[in-house]
């Protein structure tokens, strides 16, 4: 895993993945009192940052692999930019989604012509399930994060953030990335390695499931109790990745921990100062920058907005925050 | 008033107004039965598209008349628009806003450091106001349409969506615009008849402030019969402009008229689809272009979203949309 496979996987990309750009606001600045360059990737194709792996792992695999259909496991983003990727690709795509996913994703997830398997949650097996669908189908595995040319897809973004921030004369930031497996996170902070190295980044995670804070904190892989119950779904997993926790040990931390209330409170300012829809999980990192100046360094904080598919009733909860 | 202005107008920019991306989804294409590219101007600084044509108008200037100050009069948007640019070039700006004009926009006017004088629409003569204003102050008017340098920096959107457009493949398409008083139509059209010729320039009104289209149609200048009282505030204007309609008599056509509630649908679908906040004025082109599919020609339309700046309880409602 380095530098020159996301180098690669940004030439694959090129006029496919949408360049988001670095949006800012003044108000924002005010509030965390430094300036905030949020990165809004709930602009991506399907709605969140995972399109990119997702093409960069499909782009990566030959043809004959790629045409016998792709299988992934996923509360719903990388499940739509799974799918999309395959249909982009004229494959099939299966994908073992948790019966309590929000309902958008799993609809979109079909809309994009993918086969939508759900299981529960709490009482089913579902690399079991997926084992055997892979078996019998000669399916390939599409990771959500613990996969090299998923973590160089999402790598993407800090090349993008490195380019961006520097055009505006910054070089030296704390960087905020919304972490669930670590995909993003790691592939960020590889990016910025080598194309801003003043630049540090940390995971932010909800409270409850923050198991790469401790992870980080702590030098020995930690677990979460639980994997459900969060209205940031999109950013809850059991515990880091092989690949990506190393990376994130060498490069990242410490890791920030925000709550539910101040994710819903940073949507609904991101609706308000950037015109921009972010799902709970996706609002993590701008939670951090807005409400925990304190945790981090430096005059600029550059947040990843991961993502926007959120259900209804959960965005107008959001709305209804105290804005003043 | 030409494309060599515009060009102009995009190197003062420079660093300063925001690329904005082209978004699309695979769900709007369906709706509206061919390709739907938005050009999202709510991301752009202070929310709409409207900071291009004051920053245009402001470097305009000469260093003394500048720092002499500014006057506008606005709504809200081009409000805002000319309150940064006063700020960023270290000068004083008065507003002189409707008092109905949405809340939003009239305390982020104030926020950025303008002057705000609220006036009654219907019993008040804003232009007096405003005259008195300029007299006494020496202040500079920075019309919100009927100005070329305005114009010029609304055009600079039209030489954008030609080169992403291009990049996209995309030649021929017609290109929707919400129309006020026709300043950005007018610019966008100069710069597709210049980048992108085979591009169509539609302005788009609401119902019952139609003056563009009435106009274009009889070759004479139309006035709306009320200039309150719609939901879509950005693009009430009594009349088109002088400098705006022969630019669009010569380039654009037909207009095309849609209902609020078609608006507040097309809210609901960018704020689910393409996850960016409009406001009903804004989303008047992405309305056409998704309900009214019959009135434009071409396999792909593109779609200005003027700007986002609406207040809570107009997005509530939006949400209260059917989308399924």
């Amino acid at each position: 895993m380095n530098i020159e496979m996301i180098r690669a996987a940004e030439q694959r990309l090129r006029r496919h993945a949408r360049r988001t750009p670095l949006l800012s606001s003044p108000f924002l600045d005010e509030i965390a009192g430094r300036q905030v360059l949020v990165k809004p990737e709930c602009l991506q194709h399907t709605g969140s940052f995972k399109y990119r792996g997702a093409r960069a792992a499909l782009s990566a695999l030959d043809d004959e692999t790629c045409q016998r259909g792709v299988i992934a496991f996923s509360s719903g983003n990388h499940a739509q930019g799974v799918a999309l990727a395959a249909r982009e690709f004229g494959t099939s795509a299966v994908i073992i989604m948790p019966s309590d996913a929000p309902e958008l994703k799993i609809e979109n997830t079909r809309a994009l012509g993918a086969e939508v398997v759900l299981y529960d949650r709490a009482n089913e097996d579902r690399d079991a399930i997926g084992a055997e669908l892979a078996a019998t189908r000669g399916l390939t595995l599409i990771k959500p994060f613990d996969e090299p040319q998923v973590i160089a897809g999402q790598g993407t973004v800090g090349l993008e953030i490195a380019e961006d921030a520097a055009a505006l004369g910054v070089h030296l930031a704390s960087v905020l990335v919304p972490c669930g497996g670590g995909g993003l996170t790691s592939g960020v902070a590889l990016a910025l390695e080598a194309e801003a190295p003043e630049m540090r980044v940390h995971p932010v995670e909800p409270e409850g499931f923050d198991d790469v804070a401790r992870s980080l904190a702590t030098g020995e892989v930690q677990r979460n109790e639980r994997t459900a119950g969060s209205l940031c779904d999109a950013i809850i997993t059991p515990s880091p990745g092989h690949i990506t926790l190393p990376i994130m040990q060498r490069l990242c931390g410490p890791g920030l921990v925000v709550s539910e209330d101040d994710c819903l409170r940073a949507m609904a300012l991101a609706w308000q100062r950037l015109k921009i829809v972010v799902e709970p999980g996706g609002a993590a990192a701008l939670a951090a920058a807005l409400f925990q100046p304190q945790t981090f360094q430096g005059e600029t904080v550059i947040v990843v907005a991961t993502g926007g598919n959120v259900d209804m009733p959960v965005f107008q909860r959001a709305l209804k925050e105290d804005l003043s």
